[in-house]
């Protein structure tokens, strides 16, 4: 067995069941060791950014990790961006990297470069073997650590010799740490600053934002008037089917200033402090008051669920009244940000998972999204953008069974395009809607906002995405994806009816 | 004037004429400064990877670097593997990168992270500003950096507070380092070794490749009999209309050895010591022979040329007679790599600029390009495949009188295919040849090598582009280049006059 064969049947025999893949030569022994694998499914990308949103997706989507394979440091850099929304979501992810045999760097071969130096900023573990016999250790580690609380990145550099030498065989995973139980002393501070009668407010994170949690939060709310916020780019939430609603902070940090004014007590529940997403003149970093006292519950790697439950017990909070809203009715007419999030709730499947991208289109969907049927929402964590199209294939991935909707910006999804490809290829169950407002809209605001209440030419040009059009129904056509465009509210309420009745990927241009 | 102006209009009056833009909201004070700066034209790609393929072109056709301007650290990394490939050109890059503003690191909003580490792999400079007072300073500096000998990219983090507070104004820039002259000792060891009788080669790189360099080495190989090759992946090659045909050194390794066998001197012009691409069992780094002699007449940083005609006239070599090889016809009937590099050897005008991403399928173009009229080549330095589409578009943004052919293979073009749209918005002279034999059939070629005789259905489907096949002609028009599909030879010829006989992009979809 050689080295690739015993790192491969390490991850397998552990419960790795993907590995979304885009190889090159320095990886040819892990692709004929995944070949001779059956546990393990291989998935391309077509561009290695689709394979690492992809695996961030999966990820949030199974608390597993898939493995990716990536060709050296150039392709590990395409991987990179996705790579940072995986590190803020604190999704589990094992990257495999290819590298030139370790006699072989010396001679800095033309794709040679410092791959740790690259890896180093996305990853919670980089190490690179040197020694074929160390492999499957290395790969059982990394994938201890991906799976550690919070879960992580973790990247494994295997130069092309450990691969193809000689190897022991698969050896096991060694257990990772399991989320921190919060001590007693911390939920007793937060009882006693939630009855203090101080104006208070819990910010969740992470896995509070799963059923129980928003259920506990729910509860702790109603019995102590407390408000109850997500943080503004949560990885992963569960919503409508009469969940409580919970808001996001606002992402502007004036309006997430005023949100937060005020405040006697801000309780941390899986989240950070909350922060502005980019630094204004004469606006603060951090976003609460100065009188405000802050409370962490619970951070990313402590038991969220448990501590929320611990609380309301405390506090003797009994469930919630369930909030029932009414779904919205399939709109008409002219289509605008408002109409596209209405259709969209009106249809959606029950059990769907809504990745969203939309960016400045997607304020209609947030507005009624709670009365929709039961779904889980995928958010841009770490505001690099090109996660959604990859993003909602890793989720299709990890659940046959839902519909996944990727509500895309288009701006951003021509950073990941070749990701329909994907879909196309493995059938997945996938509905994009493209928001073509042909502008990268949210930078036109921020022009606005800097102070160019009239931006010459050259900065139109560079925020616009006319001159020419792009035609995503022809870019969905030359990557296998059946697409079709709409203007009107009726006309995408049809063809999102098609796209849920019937199995396979489908692309929606929605032209606002 | 703040930090953005003064370092725009320090850059604008050094002489950088373009901006390859994909920015974002730390970078709107820099967008307002272009807007302001009518010295520099603003080039919009739809992702990073375009824009630093883009400068890398530009770089190479002109001399001079082209500024990118890109948004924090994930928005520079999908730039990264486009300018490992400059990094191994020495072509003049400078990247701007916007980041948080410096009182707003510490807040490790959703897109901070550490971009020094990031962007030290790919660059000669890094240097992150801290006040705006030294924006224009550092980007001074940047700029001389990236003009030394040899070129390199320099990178430049510009935090956001640095654009917008008030600054001092323009600085000028100091000088760069030029090439160093070749000293006489060196000059004669090179002369004493041709003039041994051993059996020799000079390797050709860099600057030696330019067309005095291919005069003075033809002359010098006309009088000793020595060899004369360059490196496998050349930055930038002078080719066709009698100019000395200098063939590249073998890509496979055993090939390599075989040519490099025998030598009793090798002697180095702006190339580097010759090295495998890839490790293989059983095959060494280095492709020297042990018996060879190594002498290094000049290194990329040296004036190489100087240092050949120093050689040739030392040795008292006259001009090598002109090679005339007539020009291929035009092929007619099935098309393969073989016809349709004769196809474009035929019909390419005199000028051309040809950016090779064309792998495997351009082994037909290599055998007869020679015969073709006058034309550079550009090649895929650091193999990081995506580098073709974007660099062709730098290129015909720096030489607008030239048609740019771009070569491209398939697999690779879907890297960096939003490329197209910048084309098209700048209705740039480029005439794409996507050959598409829907495969990455280089990585069944090393399949192969590894003895994987027969792959599996996993090894297969990860070096199969088919299933769906991706159609070319629909992504172009998606990305608003017009674009035809052809699988005959007089097809393909009709097409490319076509092309080359009007103005703007288009693309040609070769089924081989």
């Amino acid at each position: 067995m050689n080295g690739a064969e015993s790192l491969i049947r390490t991850l397998a025999m552990a419960g790795v069941e993907v590995c979304f893949a885009n190889p090159g030569t320095t990886e040819m022994p892990l692709v004929a060791a995944l070949d001779a694998e059956p546990r393990m499914r291989a998935v391309l990308g077509l561009f290695e950014g689709v394979c690492t949103g992809a695996a961030d997706g999966y990820g949030r989507m199974t608390g597993q990790p898939a493995a990716t394979l990536l060709h050296l440091g150039p392709g590990f850099a395409n991987g990179i961006a996705n790579l940072h929304n995986a590190r803020r979501a604190h999704a589990p992810v094992v990257n495999l990297i290819g590298d030139q045999a370790t006699w072989h760097l010396a001679a800095d071969a033309p794709l040679t470069s410092d791959i740790v130096s690259l890896a180093s900023p996305v990853s919670g573990f980089v190490r690179a073997t040197n020694q074929a016999s160390e492999l499957a250790r290395d790969g059982a580690d990394a994938l201890a650590a991906a799976r550690g609380a919070p879960n992580c990145v973790a990247t494994l550099i295997a130069p092309a010799d450990c691969q193809w030498e000689e190897a022991g065989g698969p050896v096991p995973v060694p257990p990772s740490a399991a989320p921190q139980a919060v001590g007693a002393d911390t939920v007793g501070a937060t009882v006693e600053a939630l009855r203090s009668g101080a104006p208070a407010m819990l910010l969740l994170g992470h896995d509070a934002l799963r059923e129980p949690g928003l259920h506990a939060a729910a509860a702790i709310a109603h019995a102590t008037g407390a408000m109850c916020f997500s943080e503004n780019f949560p990885a992963r939430v569960e919503r409508g089917g009469g969940l409580p609603a919970i808001p996001k902070l606002p992402y502007f940090p004036e309006q997430a200033l005023e949100v937060l004014s005020k405040l006697g007590h801000l309780v941390l529940v899986g989240a950070g402090e909350p922060v502005a997403f980019f630094g204004y003149p004469d606006t603060p970093s951090r976003l609460a008051s100065e009188g405000t006292r802050i409370h962490t519950l619970a951070t990313p790697g402590d038991d969220a669920v448990a501590a929320l439950e611990a609380v309301a017990e405390a506090l003797g909070a009994p469930a919630a009244p369930r909030a029932a809203r009414e779904r919205p009715e399939a709109p008409e007419g002219a289509l605008d940000p408002g109409s596209l999030g209405r259709a969209v709730a009106a249809l959606q499947p029950d059990g769907a998972i809504v990745m969203d991208e939309a960016a400045t289109s997607g304020v209609g969907y947030a507005l009624v999204a709670d009365a929709a049927p039961r779904h889980t929402v995928l958010g841009l964590t770490g505001g690099a953008i090109g996660q959604g199209l990859p993003c909602a294939t890793g989720a299709a991935i990890a659940c046959p069974d839902r519909r996944v909707i990727s509500l895309q910006a288009d701006g951003s999804g021509m950073y990941t395009l070749q990701a329909l490809w994907t879909q196309a290829r493995e059938s997945l169950d996938v509905t994009t809607i493209v928001c073509a407002n042909r502008a990268y809209r949210i930078l036109q605001v921020e022009l606005a906002r800097a102070g160019i209440a009239e931006p010459g030419p050259k900065a139109r040009a560079l925020t616009d995405l006319g001159h020419p059009d792009l035609d995503w129904v022809a870019l969905a056509k030359g990557l296998g994806v059946p697409a079709v465009r709409v203007d009107r509210s009726e006309d995408l309420c049809r063809e999102l009816a098609a796209s849920f009745s019937e199995p396979g990927p489908r692309l929606i241009e929605a032209v606002l």
